[in-house]
């Protein structure tokens, strides 16, 4: 008996491997829809300078079908895009060199197969581009085994409010009840990592509205080009191919990396035992090899610049942490941009310390990447890896059960999601030890501050131990000596509070 | 600005996203590289009623290259397929009701564009089907951007000995040294739960032999048709649209589901409030809606049949946990066939307790899905959640730390695993209750076991308490009575004797 083969389109392969988004069962469905509808409204907005206003609205009704609508007032979506962008397994906008929240092209399709295959229901789009004449209003389904959208309806009216922005409206069978928990968890922590936007969800037993309290958008991102450290052979050839004859390496060098000038591609020619002005269209597949290997060994690149990405910054994660956690102590560390296979990337951590926080026989992690909250899938994180598994508290004096929260926040042009649902981040060495050493930072400070904890209190003992004999020491002396009590007794005290102020030092 | 759209290939996407392939950092790829080939030669062999004979040989130089080779005796596949099996993402054969290792038609596709990506170098193939007369070797690399194979060359020669098989050789780079130690681990595992296979696996420092123990392989499973209670709307579509125009409802549902005849679907017509005789073509969207919830929910259909699965029996399960795990006490369930969106599964468990056995604050855990040992990942395994969260222990007089093991193996048609890695089963919830519902059958005799073993001490304690006495008791009463000190002992002996048989009751 041979085999019978075939090719699966993009949307047959995720349509019948749900659960690999994320959509393994009711109420998990209803929490990635959300999340993936939320996260595309804050790409529209935030990433473009706009203060995102966001609303979720849920509903459902008593078959289990649960009515999902998110709007945002966002750059809106061109009307000819508007069919692939919902109705296309790997159509995006998002495959270039910029921190977003989305990545895979994926998400909102996922969700409309969800909704098509459990209440045959299509997507519906309301949008309208900045400074558009018009409204546009689609109903769109996904032709499975062609990965093509299917346009229901198409619908164009004025647009005389000057409204921009993306309404998008689902019918899907879910589980809210089973759901609620978890997707209340996520816009809180959404909403806590972002104080510039104001979010208003409304659901069965559960009304959420939080108002922007800053007006700041942090920088938008830059679109950028990839870090000579993370080329891979397959890359280097793909860019050689679109590369004109003429080039020499040198020139593709500065001309196609990140933070890559004549003097830094000359020094690595030289280090490499490449030839600068060898074309590099003659290169053969060894020696391309050959190329990357040495491309990702070297050490003399530039770190990759940080305008792609959009990091918290320590102040911002301090605040946050504060606000959720009310702890005795905090600190919190931005690191150094790094990279990894040519994508840049910032690690940010956050420690907190007593206070409101439950003592627990491990730390409490709180994960969040490319500023989505992070709330399935811990025990695979590289976090979880790090902080867990890797550091040995008790060298930061650390003795569990322990009231201990760290928070992680990793952001890229291209976070290592495990899974395309977006839980968990992969062990990439590079982010793995840059992880690391921001908790390292942390926890050093952590001991700091419990070391001067532990002087102070032995200072205190030493102190009440002391004032118990003063008395009867200026007595004694006094009467050895023949100097006056009270001016002994205030002398002995002043010489006890000054060794106090100086925290029990010499 | 508005946004730049494009759409990515297969291959494209799993280029950019190799994390979620489980090619995270150069050990895990390649433990993944060696998984993928060794799972497809599984499948080209017990799959097709051949004893599987594979060959694994791994080498490595100084520059961090790995050579990886993997032979089987399986079918072979034909010339004209080579290329796509390799070299185009979303091309298989396993896309069929029918229980397999691969199902995902990436695997092997993955371990190639890594091999592409980090070497450069093109996959190798030598195959012959059964009979060929010839023997055809192919150099296959993939064009990312269009995902379609690039054939580099081909040979044939005669098959002059009668061979058949496969073997795929790649060069990747890897971390071999730190990979060793799960390689090993998956390997034993492999071979554990396939008795009846050769596995010859030579690596540096790991060479590895295991003979088949036996000769008899399971059942082949045969290619089935969806079961009734696992349909979705747009699976019904799909369906229907394949289906001729006067085709009725009960004709559609006799002659498209697994198990479904006549009489059944007369019954749920009548249940669900339909026209049997109704023509399907004319069915509107509502009413495919209703009719896929109906089905859903119907309760009479009849379960699953199983020749579309190859579970291991709950005797090859105890045999193979004895041989592992060598507790005192050991039990296994094969649960009946179940199904989840139409697809059918077996749950099998398989507890183990003392012996050697170490105790540990939580039970261990041993995972397989479709005879695939599951290393990864642990910690978001629905088996995870069932034996760890789910199940207190203490009902069956478990008392932590514990020497308690559980195997648990999932098999079905289609596994819902959570990544395309394939390391870890989704919380479907028929599954999730199907494996509670093994475990604590598991549980309970373990319960009957642990309540025996306690009267038995019982018994014992009440036994030497006896027996300090029975000499005292022999003699007075002697005394009392007169009746020989001798006769009334030995009397006495017999008495406790025979209730300690009756373990300890009257």
């Amino acid at each position: 008996m041979s085999e019978r083969f075939r090719q699966l389109s993009p949307s047959e392969f995720f349509y019948r491997n749900k659960e690999i988004a994320g959509f393994s069962n009711p109420a998990r469905a209803v929490y990635q829809a959300v999340r993936e509808l939320m996260e595309n409204a804050f790409d529209a907005t935030e990433m473009h300078g706009i203060l995102p206003h966001i609303t979720v609205q849920l509903k459902e009704d008593s078959e289990g079908r649960v009515f999902l609508a998110v709007e945002d007032n966002g750059i809106g979506i061109s009307s000819l895009e508007v069919p692939n962008v919902f109705g296309r397994v790997f159509y995006g906008s998002k495959y270039v060199l910029r921190q977003s929240r989305g990545v895979f092209g994926l998400g909102v399709k996922m969700a409309v197969l969800y909704a098509q295959m459990t209440t045959g229901q299509p997507v519906k789009v309301r949008t309208a581009t900045r400074r558009s004449k018009f409204i546009y209003e689609f109903e769109v389904m996904i032709s499975i085994e062609k990965n093509i959208p299917v346009i229901k309806s198409i619908k164009v009216s004025k647009n005389n409010s000057g409204w921009h922005g993306t309404r998008v409206e689902l019918v899907l069978r879910g589980n809210w009840s089973q759901a609620k928990k978890r997707v209340e968890e996520y816009v809180r922590r959404t909403a806590l990592i972002a104080p510039y936007a104001t979010i208003i969800f409304e659901a069965p037993d559960l009304s959420l509205k939080f108002e922007r309290t800053m007006s700041k958008l942090p920088p938008s991102p830059v679109v950028g080009k990839p870090h000579p450290k993370g080329v891979d052979v397959e890359m280097l050839k793909m860019m050689i191919e679109s590369t004109k004859k003429s080039t020499t390496l040198l020139e593709f060098l500065v001309g196609n990396f990140d933070g890559v000038g004549a003097a830094t591609a000359t020094k690595f020619c030289e280090w490499a035992g490449f030839d600068p002005n060898a074309k590099i269209k003659n290169l053969k597949n060894d020696e391309i090899e050959l190329l990357a290997s040495k491309m990702q060994e070297f050490s003399g690149w530039r770190r990759p610049k940080a305008n792609m990405l959009s990091p918290l910054g320590e102040e911002l994660l301090v605040e946050g942490v504060k606000a959720v956690l009310n702890p005795e102590f905090v600190t919190a560390v931005s690191r150094p941009p790094s990279s990894y296979s040519g994508y840049p990337f910032i690690v940010e951590v956050a420690l907190a310390y007593g206070g409101a926080i439950t003592s627990a026989e491990a730390p409490t992690l709180l994960r969040f990447a490319n500023k989505i909250p992070l709330l399935y899938d811990e025990g695979v994180d590289v976090s979880t890896k790090v902080v867990r598994d890797k550091i040995d508290w008790r060298i930061y004096k650390v003795e569990f059960p322990a009231p201990l929260a760290i928070v992680t926040h990793v952001c890229s042009t291209k976070v290592p999601f495990k899974g395309v649902g977006k839980e968990a981040v992969a062990d990439v060495p590079e982010l793995e030890s840059e992880l690391e050493a921001g908790v390292r930072e942390c926890a050093r400070r952590l001991r700091l501050y419990l070391s001067r904890l532990e002087k102070q209190l032995e200072v205190k003992r030493w102190e009440t131990t002391i004032r118990k004999y003063i008395d009867d020491v200026a007595r004694s002396t006094s009467y050895v000596t023949g100097i006056d009590e009270n001016l002994l007794r205030s002398k002995l005290y002043d010489l006890v509070r000054s060794k106090v102020a100086r925290g029990g030092n010499r």
